[in-house]
C-alpha cells in the first residue's frame, strides 16, 4: 500500500511518500517540502502548495492519504492559514478521489516513538530509523509528513468514510468493523492487515507476536 | 469590472457574480449555493464545493474574487471546516490568477445596509433592492455572496497584493493608494473609481455628490 503523508503548513508543507508492505515495513518513495514566500498574497500561497501536493499525487498514485488534524489552540493568524492548507491538501485528494484519513498530531508521534509527547528530534530521528535511512530527515516538516504516512499505514484507521470520521474505523486489534462499505484500497489494506495478522508479521508498535 | 462573491460553508456555500459599472450600479449576473451532504467524507464534500467556484470561475470569467473572512471565536468544528472551505475558495482563485480580496462580515454588512451589525434579513432585502430584483434573494447564503461581491466593488479595498494583507490598498476617499505595481484588473478598476469620481457618479455609501 502506498501512503501520502501531509504535513499542513503554508510556509512549509511537508509532502512524504512511503510503500507499506505486508510485513508493515515502511519504505522511502519520495518526500518533500513544498514551500510559499511570505511575499506573496495568500490564496497565491495556497495555489503554490496546491499545485505541489497535486503533482506528488499524480507522479506517485498512492492509494491513500494522511493528514494530520490541525487544532485551534495555538496563534490564531497560523491556525487559520494552517487549516486553510489543510483544506487545499483535502480538496486535492478529494478531486484525485483519494480515500483519506486524519490523525492527531499525539496519534502520529506515538506511533513512531511509543510517546504522544516526542520532541521533534526524537520523530525525526524515528523515522529515519524506520525506513532504514542514513542519517536524519531535514527539515522536521518533511519528517513529520513521512511520520504521518507511517502513522497511517502501521494504524490504518481514522479513515473519513461516507458519513464523517467517525463512521469508519479499522481495529488494528480487533479485526475490521466497519459500518460502510470499503473502497477497494480500504479493502487491499483490510486483506494486507488480516493477512499480517494469521502470518504473525511483525507489528512495529508491539515486537514480534 | 466583474466581481465574484463567495461565502464560505460545507454544507451551502454561496457563489455571486456581478457585474459593476463605471456608474457604480451592480448588475446580477450569476448567483447559486453550491451544497455537499453531509453524509460524505469531508474531502469529498471540500471536492464538490470547490469544483463548482472553478464551473463558476471558468463560467463567468471574473477580474476579481472576493470572499468574507471566517473569525474563530464560533463552533470549533464548523469553524475549521468553514476555514478550509475559505482555503478551497483561495486556491481556485489562485490557480486562475484572479486577484483576491478579503472582507470581514461587518465591512459587508455595512456596505449593503449600511449598518455593522444588520441582520441577515436586512443584508438579503438590500441586495434584493440594490441589484434591482423583484422579491428576496433566497437563501441568506445567496444573498451573503451577493453582498460580498457588491461591498468588494463599493470599497475595493483589501486586496491580497504581493506581501500580503496590508501590502496594497485602494482607497476611495483618497485615490489609489499602492505599494506594489497594480494588475491589470486593478488598474483598470482604480481607472473607473477616477472616472467615477471625476464624473461625480453615485457613491451609495455617501449619496450623490
Amino acid at each position: 500500500m502506498r501512503i501520502l503523508g501531509i504535513d499542513p503548513g503554508i510556509t512549509r508543507c511537508g509532502i512524504g511518500v512511503i510503500d507499506m508492505g505486508e510485513d508493515r515495513r515502511a519504505r522511502l518513495v519520495h518526500v518533500e517540502v513544498a514551500r510559499s514566500p511570505a511575499t506573496l498574497a495568500t490564496h497565491f500561497r495556497l495555489r503554490d502548495i496546491g499545485q505541489k501536493i497535486e503533482a506528488a499525487i499524480d507522479r506517485f498514485a498512492p492509494d491513500v492519504a494522511a493528514i494530520e488534524r490541525v487544532f485551534a489552540h495555538d496563534n490564531l493568524q497560523s491556525v487559520t492559514t494552517t487549516m486553510q492548507v489543510m483544506g487545499v491538501a483535502m480538496y486535492c485528494a478529494g478531486t484525485r478521489n483519494l480515500a483519506m484519513a486524519v490523525h492527531t498530531p499525539s496519534q502520529v508521534k506515538s506511533a513512531v516513538t511509543g510517546s504522544g509527547v516526542a520532541s521533534k528530534a526524537q520523530v525525526q530521528h524515528m523515522v529515519s530509523r524506520i525506513l532504514g535511512l542514513d542519517g536524519i530527515v531535514r527539515p522536521a516538516d518533511a519528517a513529520d509528513a513521512l511520520a504521518i504516512a507511517i502513522c497511517h499505514g502501521w494504524r490504518g484507521d481514522n479513515l473519513q468514510g461516507e458519513g464523517g470520521d467517525e463512521q469508519f474505523s479499522v481495529s488494528l486489534s480487533g479485526g475490521v468493523t466497519t459500518k460502510k462499505a470499503l473502497t477497494p484500497a480500504q479493502q487491499q489494506w483490510a486483506q494486507a492487515q488480516a493477512l499480517a495478522r494469521r502470518t504473525g508479521a511483525v507489528d512495529p508498535r508491539r515486537g514480534r507476536r
